[in-house]
């Protein structure tokens, strides 16, 4: 077979192997993260703002999640073909790599499309404007933010549930299967329960104040 | 081939057609849901509860849902070879017949599978909890029904999303099409969808109170 993804009998007509090194890819990757990252901070720590150093880390949280979602996700989600390119497009050769870790984003496998969609679809810009709720101090903050964080994780899960229940040999070795498939899934179990656990104290709190404030009213 | 299922080409060995008659297995589960929902009914309408009729109905919604989930759905999950059942059992009935509007059931489509163990093993038991939340009127019950819903509506939607994107030829006539499938798989879009517009409000509200309090202090 002419590509280097598991199963071995997958069948890719006309792939092209990577066009741009891997550390490249990672290089470009990593600075884009730092960018964004370091633009929500800056623009979060206004004075004017009053935000808190953990609402800033959640604003580029949901920043970083959200442009993920829509851009990297976006880009394989409108791209069938990727693993194709020839045009050493930089998503191309991300998806290109990410497969060595999960080769159903190169099969298409269909619990994976449907995941991604309604990541792309929903998840990226609700997140977007999660950062926009926060930075308001909207009262509909905490519930987006658990909303969005029960989607991340709901689908992650779902996400390792199917490779597991199909046999689990979808990375090319054991080095991308830790490095891609669990450590950047993972990511995605990770902090959304974080966020979470978070939220549901907090609404839960809310919650008590507003009925007793009903119970004496 | 030996069974009345779609597509004609699933192979399912030692397929043994219902043993009961439809409306049989249809009246079980009418009278069964309709127990339930009369018992849930007068246990929350104690006079020393005061549970408005809404959250009596919310009460009926988790308890026949999480009923659901646990004993129907768990019957499913644990008895992959259900449609080979010679024993008249009355949930491999029930499964045999859904199966008609969607024969993934019987093929044991990894996305189904992954839903359906989420359903069973998360979802019922903390919809059985909403119950008990509701009536003691915990301060985590509104989260908790919006995390509920959210899994139910997320489930649903990739249920139908990945039918979708594998052809949408997995039932065995229109009949079975609109009634098992579109409407069965409907129902649990819509009531969730309900549920957490309603909880989104409350808790959006009781957020509001609460971070005015924390200005104030």
């Amino acid at each position: 077979m002419s590509h280097p993804y598991s199963p071995r009998d997958l069948i890719l007509p006309d792939y092209t192997p990577n066009l741009r090194s891997i550390s490249e890819v990672h290089a470009w990757n990593g600075i884009a993260t730092f960018l964004a990252m370091f633009l929500v901070w800056l623009i979060s720590g206004m004075p004017s703002r009053r935000l808190s150093k953990t609402d800033r880390w959640l604003m580029i949280w949901w920043a970083v999640s959200g442009l993920i979602h829509i851009v990297h996700e976006g880009y394989w989600l409108f791209s069938p073909e990727f693993y194709k390119d020839k045009s050493a497009n930089y998503f191309a050769e991300v998806w290109k790599e990410y497969s060595k870790g999960d080769s159903r984003y190169a099969s298409r496998h269909t619990a994976v499309v449907g995941i991604e969609g309604i990541a792309v679809i929903v998840a990226g810009p609700a997140s977007l404007f999660a950062v926009y709720a926060i930075a308001k101090g909207k009262s509909y903050g905490y519930i987006l933010q658990f909303a969005l964080s029960l989607v991340q994780f709901y689908g992650s899960s779902l996400y390792f549930i199917t490779a597991f229940l199909e046999g689990d040999n979808f990375a090319c070795n054991r080095h991308f299967y830790y490095s891609y498939f669990v450590a950047q899934g993972g990511t995605w179990l990770l902090f959304p329960a974080l966020i979470m656990i978070r939220c549901w104290k907090i609404i839960s709190a809310a919650c008590h104040l507003h009925d007793q404030k009903c119970k004496t009213n």
